[in-house]
């Protein structure tokens, strides 16, 4: 098979591989219908993360199942499914706690970005559907394998709910999904910190109720101004800069709370800071798994469209273009077709 | 009047002074019927915070009203009252939503330990009594002022709930009244990380049902033992060193909470030990007036008796002794009456 792999900053190529077997009895092997590149691929692709050696890549993924090992009872040979970008048995306590992204048998799904993927924990990470969904609903659904996942996930993790007034740090593809979070668990006011055009747009369109376009401790500034200067009641900090954090922990009001997901690159929190801002922190990697059944509802139905964050669609032979774009900031999120 | 100052690390002296006087209208003068000698008063007199000029010192307080401002209308002379160590105006959009003791327009209240003091913002601040408490409740009122109010904040930040696994890390007279939050807010396991046997018997006493002896990650680790491998829900983080957080952290389940009350001294929190461990943190100075009104009532009910954590009670004028037994871990916590 086809599979994209990252040979050192910036060089991404499509290479024939042996197709992937299963190895566990609970693993399944899914052909994939739809992958993507994620904004953490770009960690690795501009070298801000190290490469090691050349290694598959890729973590995002919609298909059908291809084969199942043995003890896989949950999804069958040529059902259409949705996993999470880590697997997870979702059934140990952790995960049943709704942190499937920590469950300690679980591991990341690496290599998607390729004609099949072996998913480890078939059971425990697949959602099948009962039929194939229609091809206009395909994007909003492999979204939900991670980027929208997340976006909901730091919007629910800042407590972003009814009536209140929400400031999201970073105008990536994980922000504005973020974005479509905070509008749909009810979020009155939603600010968006932005100063890319189409972004602005994409943002106003998906929900933002306001747009701020200043940086750092003026941007910070600019949301107090905006909230009687008292700051936000939930920030969702979707980059993982340390200046991002700083933003985002100066956008909140005493008693808010800043729901993390970008992975951190180089943030320490001061305590006593965090201390007098009395501002809550949760983040992690989002467990994709725990909104899976709900948010696949809602795609199917056209409740939400998470779909509209790919801004450029390619051939899978084409993913170092798609890489590319991305990080020259022309495309907000790559959907490449095997 | 007499009142405590605080001259060098170790140096406390009980001094004549003029009486303090109605300064603003919304200012309250409040005789002080008794006072104590809080944790964070230590970390002056240990030197580790400096402590520049002499100064009053002391920032816990039950009294009778004295003198009020023209436009104190909610407390009157002759009123016993207890009040929050931070002065709150108590109707700004932060006090409504629960966190006074980030009030923008209030202040700390030092001088504490002494006959008299003002206490500003006196509506916002002070919560009366319709009689006078009998005289077994005044250390528990007393409490109410800040560290019982903190030990209760620390567990509400954490989430202990009913059915909840708590660690509480610090076996202070913090540490102590978040094992009766805990207790009271229906956690179902208590686990209290203490290896000095006085604080040990008394946090049995007041609700702990497991002991944990071991410091650090191996102390963590066996809070991990004690609750199947996973972690406790809810982590009580009592004490504000970079070593009472670490264990704080590592004590706590994927998707648990630390909720931190001590006051920071060199905590730096690393961003993606925090983002993979899935713990959330939530803290900051005690917002105590969210909290009087409920714990009074429970204190005068006999529901709760915070008061537990003095174990000696001094005449004002021996202020300097109680400073002393609380440094060398003779005393838990010292009551002073003036």
């Amino acid at each position: 098979m086809r599979a994209t792999f990252i040979h050192a900053p910036g060089d991404i190529r499509v290479e024939n591989v042996p197709d992937p077997e299963i190895v566990n009895p609970t693993d399944a092997v899914v052909r994939v219908v739809a992958t993507c590149v994620c904004g953490s691929d770009l960690w690795e692709y501009r070298g801000i993360s190290p490469v090691g050696t050349p290694h598959p890549i890729g973590h995002e993924y919609v298909g059908v199942v291809e084969e199942t090992g043995s003890e896989v009872t949950s999804v069958r040979p040529g059902q259409f499914v949705i996993g999470s970008f880590f697997a997870s048995d979702n059934a140990c306590a952790i995960c049943r706690a709704g942190y499937q992204a920590s469950c300690p048998d679980g591991e990341f799904i690496n290599g998607c970005q390729a004609e099949y993927v072996r998913v480890p924990l078939a059971d425990g990470t697949l959602v099948a559907l009962d039929r194939r969904p229609a091809e206009e609903h395909i994007p909003g659904l492999l979204a939900l394998s991670d980027v929208a996942s997340t976006g909901w996930y730091a919007a629910v993790a800042a407590g972003a709910g009814p009536g209140a007034t929400v400031a999201v740090v970073g105008d990536g593809a994980v922000g504005l999904c973020g974005v479509i979070a905070a509008r749909w668990l009810g979020a009155e006011r939603i600010i968006t910190m932005s100063r890319h055009a189409s972004r602005r747009k994409l943002a106003l369109e998906l929900g933002a109720t306001a747009l701020v376009a200043e940086r750092g401790d003026e941007g910070a500034a600019r949301i107090r101004e905006l909230t009687g200067g008292i700051g936000a009641d939930a920030v969702l900090e979707c980059v993982g800069t340390p200046e991002a954090m700083r933003q985002a922990l100066r956008s909140a009001r005493p008693g808010g709370t800043v729901g993390f997901v970008g992975v951190p690159h180089g943030i320490r929190i001061d305590g006593r800071e965090l201390f007098r801002s009395q501002v809550a922190l949760r983040g992690g990697p989002a467990p994709v798994r725990r909104f899976l059944p709900g948010l696949i509802e809602q795609v199917l139905d056209g409740r939400i469209d998470p779909g509209k964050v790919f801004d450029l669609t390619l051939p899978l032979d084409h993913a170092a273009e798609g890489y590319r774009a991305m990080d020259e900031r022309r495309a907000v999120k790559t959907l490449l077709y095997p």
